[in-house]
């Protein structure tokens, strides 16, 4: 491996112009120019050897997407149209540059892909491969769609299908902002979120911040092929995937009845191939999620796992 | 170890609201609204346990301390406002919880110096402890000085003393955001960095983006108390640490001879406690520094050490 200044420059040299923001790189910091009025969303994920994937058992340029692609969700899930973002690694000795030129490969592949532009970054020695992306984006003075505004009524809409992303999707998913952008634009979702760590795990994040409960339909499940795989035949356990197994990296959202229909005669229109689910409603109060199948109550699925944990 | 919510529950609960931005930590973002026309400017750096410093032979509030203020160094080597930034930490299982939250302290504190909102996270799992801060900065329509702003006949100003930091400066400095920001209110610096490599190496950096030369004055370099102790009284040595240690975070910046006088001229009253020498000028062309004593030119001094290595 060759020294910092030499690796920092290689990097610099592999990001056209234009994915550099108003700034050429290889000062003491970024520039991104922001419309007037604008506000600026920020935020930050890592992706650490061993823990969240293992170096050796995949493509540099795999890991190099996600550590983009999980970001790039973040914005989706605040319907904030992504704009730039910044790289920080720890990279150990037994690393070769070649691993480290791969891993921008597939990181500005997705960069190129989003118009994101890279502001940016630092490189660490370290035991252990850590890749930390942060992510800005920009909002007009309408912008931003939180956890917190599920109300009751409201129907609960998630995108694609859910678990079993172990599989490989956790890899190959698409981030959702295209549709994100659409939903802020054509309705106005309530809450937001994309689902990282389980359905039901996020789905309590946006009832706890919202202060609401909610009714979900068993058979509205988007339950993924990967997810029927894993449970082998057993409905119940492939459920039990699709309900608790982490980074889907769908979007879930609420909306008022009147937006889901708005949104029913676009969406096929605008995202032919992408699955929309409407799962069930949310209800007044805070109180545990209540279950119908076919319309009748019926006990909620019992879940062995409480969701996925990346800590 | 508590779980990865509860931990960062905790973490949000020490983080006062007018330190959250313009939205309550606990989204997939946060938000940073910006005056009109505004740019935004991102750096991010990293601390990395046993390369940056070693766990346990420092209060984890000097550490979270130092992860900001390397980070508020950038912002001011830009002579931009720091506004804002994220923080990333890697977590081995073996850290407690209060050394968590201790950090937090430390850099909370220094967050509330700086008026420096906190706009969110990311917790994850690894071997080896480390800490990225990824900072936001605000600046008007002028805003902002680059390295490559340097001009032949340009005057070489550094704040503060050099060398040595190891002793404690690289923990203990305060970066010289007021400082920055005077200087572009009152001057206009061409060029402009915080030495973190080592002054000639940063110079150098200068130099290169600038594509100039310079000439120094060897009794103007100011060589710190903890350079001459390195140097046990060898004078040569203490120079070699003045030029080629690491982590000053002193600012660096060139200006035009009238600016100088402007800047001598109120330096003393704004900032009576910081020092501020004039090292020497640009001058055209590339090619190696050369070196003035008395007056009179005189050979370079051999520096060992080619400058200090973060990596």
């Amino acid at each position: 491996m060759t020294g910092e200044f030499d690796l920092i420059k290689k990097i610099i040299k592999k990001i056209p112009r234009r994915l550099q923001g108003n700034l050429p790189l290889g000062d003491d910091a970024g520039l991104l120019r922001l419309a007037a009025k604008s506000g600026v969303w920020v935020s930050t994920d890592t992706l650490v050897d061993g823990v969240d994937f293992r170096l050796g058992k995949l493509p540099p340029e795999a890991v190099g997407r996600k550590a983009l692609a999980i970001n790039l969700s973040d914005m989706a899930a605040m319907a904030v149209k992504p704009s730039a973002f910044v790289v920080s690694l720890g990279i150990p000795k037994s690393l070769s540059e070649r691993w480290i030129l791969r891993f921008y490969d597939g990181l500005l592949r997705m960069a190129n892909s989003y118009k994101s532009a890279c502001l940016g970054g630092d490189i660490s020695r370290s035991r252990q491969f850590f890749a930390t992306v942060t992510i800005l984006g920009e909002s007009g003075p309408d912008g931003g769609v939180c956890r917190s505004g599920a109300k009751s009524g409201d129907c609960i809409g998630v995108t694609g299908f859910l678990g079993g992303s172990i599989l490989g999707h956790h890899f190959s998913f698409e981030p959702r902002v295209a549709e994100s952008l659409f939903l802020r634009k054509y309705a106005k979702p309530h809450a937001m979120i994309d689902i990282s760590d389980g359905f039901l795990q996020d789905l309590g994040h946006i009832l706890e911040a919202s202060g609401v409960s909610a009714r979900l339909e068993l058979e509205s499940i988007p339950v993924s092929p990967a997810a029927l795989k894993l449970g082998r035949g057993n409905s119940r356990k492939a459920l039990e995937h699709a309900l608790s197994d982490g980074e889907d990296f769908e979007l879930m959202f609420t909306v008022s009845p009147a937006e889901k229909n708005k949104i029913d005669q676009l969406w096929h229109r605008f995202f032919p191939r992408v699955r929309l689910s409407w799962v069930g409603e949310i209800t007044p109060g805070i109180r545990p999620i209540r279950w119908v199948c076919g319309g009748r109550p019926i006990p909620s699925p019992k879940i062995a796992r409480n969701g996925f944990s990346h800590f």
